[in-house]
């Protein structure tokens, strides 16, 4: 693969196919792939909370690394292919589905709210919930229904996405809880091959996770952005020390530095 | 039913059990029934906006009786069980189950908000949604999973519901058109009976509908109130008229007065 060689030594000179508020693709010579960088920058409430976090789209590279490799070894694929440098990983390249599937183990967050519910209220069991992908509206809620008259995804799709959301989740639950953490949510993307099948896609990090420490109840996750309670990178690096202590077989070790402009 | 003799002359006298926005319920001597007040009371976006508008109980009491004997003529049971007055219906007694049922034809509202369409687009076919009853949350929008996780309604009874709504809206469609309306979207209440049984309950009026003039477009509901489009007690009553003309059989007639304090 003459290609993951040359991406490997600059990513950067590929074309950017899309840049989004934590992430940007660029395209490979091989087009059933593409790279996928983390950037450093931090948002939240639909962008108008904003921040450059030196490290953080590193560590959310080698955390996301961990996470897909583990999940592969314990039978869950995603689009996740191979990690070429400290900013950056090759990814297959699928059609996003614009749902953000959210999966849950205990009240937080907008679910709180919607129900009354104080935070840290456990469910009775795992639920998904599908946001739409849609930052002019808000990245609204959406029911089975509405995904299914919009033609957003199919009955089948949803039923794969659902199963393969509750299943990352059991693998999660025990992957973090080694790493001394508690599983309350967290959200994935998954794509569309070119054959039609469902593919877990876009990252599985502390951005996109609530992950609070068992022995303290502190959370060690973007919130801690949100709702300026400690200093993000720090807590990152701390995620990412229990996970190398916890599960280095699929941590990405050494890794040659990104490409200056990155 | 000397109870049914006694609610007729003065419903007032009897206690009541609770008071809602638009409606007020009264105990009788037969504790399977209940007395059903609508009052002329309209409020909008959670009570933010309130008025009174005369005639407004009587035409809606008028409405939902017609609604419910066509619905009952055509093999959909609810609790309605006789009217006893311009304001006052006799119901059976049951448990509301705290959901907004709101089955929806064409995009409008919240819809057409959430989804980002235009008002008036059609649906592809029709959807029902639930909201969670509880005005200290503002009526939120919940998916099937909340209601099961939050123990709200059970499976069995989603399914009662979600079929029981999709058939009153067939056969209001129809109502409706024949009154040259049409039936844009509209909420339903359910109740459980004492043999755990899943009865239609609440009220169907254009308080609870959107209704669109076939030949006009204009709005002929609540709508009128919320956006100050034109006189609400008169758009009412040209539903009702359009009702009496097209539905007489169903339309109560004349009516004993309703309590003077009512």
């Amino acid at each position: 693969m003459a290609w993951l060689w040359e991406a490997r030594v600059n990513p950067a000179t590929f074309e950017k196919l899309y840049e989004g508020k934590a992430k940007a693709l660029y395209r490979v010579p091989n087009d059933a792939h593409v790279v996928q960088r983390f950037k450093d920058s931090a948002t939240a409430f639909n962008g108008v909370k904003f921040a450059m976090i030196e490290g953080k789209g590193e560590l959310n590279n080698r955390i996301s690394t961990t996470v897909f490799r583990y999940l592969a070894a314990h039978g869950v694929e995603s689009h996740y292919v191979d990690t070429i440098n400290t900013r950056d990983m090759v990814i297959a390249s699928v059609d996003i589905v614009p749902l953000e599937v959210v999966v849950r183990n205990i009240a937080a967050g907008s679910l709180a709210k919607r129900l009354g519910l104080d935070e840290g209220t456990p469910l009775r069991h795992p639920i998904v919930e599908y946001y739409f992908k849609k930052d002019e509206l808000g990245d609204p809620l959406l029911t089975r229904a509405h995904i299914e008259v919009m033609q957003i995804a199919t009955e089948q799709e949803l039923a794969a996405m659902e199963s393969k959301a509750l299943r990352v989740n059991e693998l999660l639950v025990t992957f973090w809880e080694a790493c001394g953490l508690r599983l309350i949510d967290f959200k994935l993307e998954f794509g569309r091959t070119r054959d039609g099948q469902i593919l877990l896609a876009d990252e599985v990090s502390p951005d996109t996770s609530r992950l609070w420490d068992i022995a303290s109840n502190d959370k060690m996750d973007k919130d801690v952005f949100r709702r300026d309670l400690a200093d993000l990178a720090e807590t990152y690096r701390e995620v990412y020390r229990r996970i190398v202590e916890h599960h280095a077989a699929y941590a990405p070790g050494e890794l040659p530095p990104a490409p200056a402009d990155a």
